[in-house]
């Protein structure tokens, strides 16, 4: 670690998400790819949204007592990841959407093929990014992202969840002979992969970027916290789609129950989910505990994602 | 670098395989990953095919003075992007195939959402082998292989090739004013990224388990050898539409001409396409020289890929 610097310096969340929108489009856009490729790429990548993912790595940093600009590449990295994910999710051979953040799919402008080998390609790119020798990383701080990223976004992570997420879909898992118990396993594989593994996954790059180590207990702490906060996005996500106003989220009110899927609103209803997504918030502020006032933008982003459905 | 072998120690290309294969299986077969998951990655990525692209990471390894076994780590990954790409290339949205390697494809078994994920979750997993911390080799060349193989997978690399290969599909290319010329750079591009970029990185990450640096001139030949002979592996799959047996092949003859895909013998005729792919063969032969007899093995496979078409 060559210099370390307090939480004091970490910019706003909005000043993150400027910071981090800025990275992934310079990355992005390649000179030596397909146009049409890094066009469709840029156009879900580069798109905004929330920066949530990207925005922890940073923060984790600095709360990890590092140099947030250290963690860009792993900012940028998990995002891409974020990116291809929404691409082949919103593909008709899987939930068939049309719109997303407001605007026509990636399909809807590009076309499925085109579509596919973006995410592809991003997949693929995230990990370029991650061991680029300009980015000025140490060599065992690009190999410690390569590993944390490459797990969470595989079989044993993200992949696994929407895998298990898209089996259960359509009602199926409402025919379980097993019946609650079973479900309820699944659900909570399906939140624990599909999103909290790569939020998860943020926020320790974010620790590794501040220089910490496997050992480190802060390090451990840090991927409590963005596990529990992932939980609790997923939870709050359902949340919005049977509660939420519309205008606001870009969804369609009622879109998920209609369709069947095992949400923790659909199994449990609208209050026990909303203690759920309380009870993850507290678990993740409850890691952070000893590190004081350091941890305060951490602790006050996970009271944010909970006050998204108030 | 532990020990230095001579290429006497490697093994014949059809042991090659059936060690390729045996551990390409044992690594997907992971036990925390959704039964349908790994199921539907190792039916594709453990069903065999030549090995091509991970046995030439093994012989590259022992000709450049390595012991093989230290690369196969990277000869696993090397074959798990190969598989994600055949999975998403069969798919209905893309060239809709039902058959491939005599069985029906990918996602004619497990539907096309399972085989999308499955391609994506071998993607990710490829990475994740190349950086196991129990794979056994030192961090400098896990993180060399990264480097190597993102950069052939991705946007400027085999996607990028895919992408063009898509839009200049179904005549497109036949259309394009500027004509002929226009095309053979187009078919060029779509070769050497497509296919080449891929091979090029499997004898080049052989390469580098045996210890060279980007800046030995041996690591450079060894790169030229591979896209050469990726090329040449191209041309004689074109050739083997238009010629080939198809009890041999498991291929449909003709079936890229009908649909108006952009060949070699699509715009040259065999003829021409024979005398590039003997051309491709010499300029990777040539590459090898200063290597005398310890480049054998590799001189003799661009040999092999040039006769499939006789």
């Amino acid at each position: 670690m060559s210099r370390l610097t307090g939480p004091e310096e970490l910019p706003g969340w909005e000043e993150l998400r400027k910071l981090v929108d800025a990275a992934v489009a310079a990355a992005v856009c390649a000179e030596n790819f397909p146009p049409r490729l890094w066009q469709s790429m840029l156009y879900t990548a580069g798109s905004g949204g929330k920066r949530l993912r990207g925005s922890l790595v940073l923060a984790s940093c600095a709360v990890a007592g590092g140099d947030w600009r250290r963690a860009l590449p792993a900012a940028v990295a998990v995002e891409l990841i974020h990116a291809y994910s929404l691409i082949h999710d919103d593909l008709p051979l899987m939930d068939d959407d049309d719109f997303r953040r407001g605007r026509p799919t990636n399909h809807k402008v590009f076309g499925p093929a085109v579509a596919l080998l973006a995410g592809d390609a991003l997949q693929a790119y995230a990990f370029e990014v991650l061991v680029d020798q300009a980015n000025g990383a140490p060599p065992e701080l690009q190999l410690a992202w390569v590993r944390e990223l490459s797990a969470a976004a595989g079989p044993g992570g993200l992949v696994g969840g929407q895998l298990v997420d898209w089996e259960v879909e359509e009602g199926r898992w409402q025919q379980l002979a097993e019946g609650e118990l079973a479900a309820a396993g699944m659900l909570e594989y399906v939140h624990r992969h599909k999103t909290a593994a790569l939020i998860r996954a943020a926020v320790r790059m974010g620790g590794l970027a501040a220089g910490l180590r496997e050992e480190d207990d802060v390090l451990v702490r840090l991927g409590v916290y963005g596990a529990e906060l992932g939980l609790a996005f997923q939870i709050t996500d359902d949340l919005l789609d049977e509660v939420g106003d519309p205008e606001a989220t870009g969804k369609e009110v009622g879109r998920d129950r209609r369709r069947g899927k095992l949400t923790y609103v659909a199994l449990y209803g609208v209050p026990v989910a909303q203690a759920a997504a309380r009870r993850a918030v507290w678990r993740a502020q409850e890691a952070l505990t000893p590190l004081g006032e350091r941890g305060l933008p951490l602790v006050q982003l996970a009271e944010q994602v909970l006050a998204r459905t108030r």
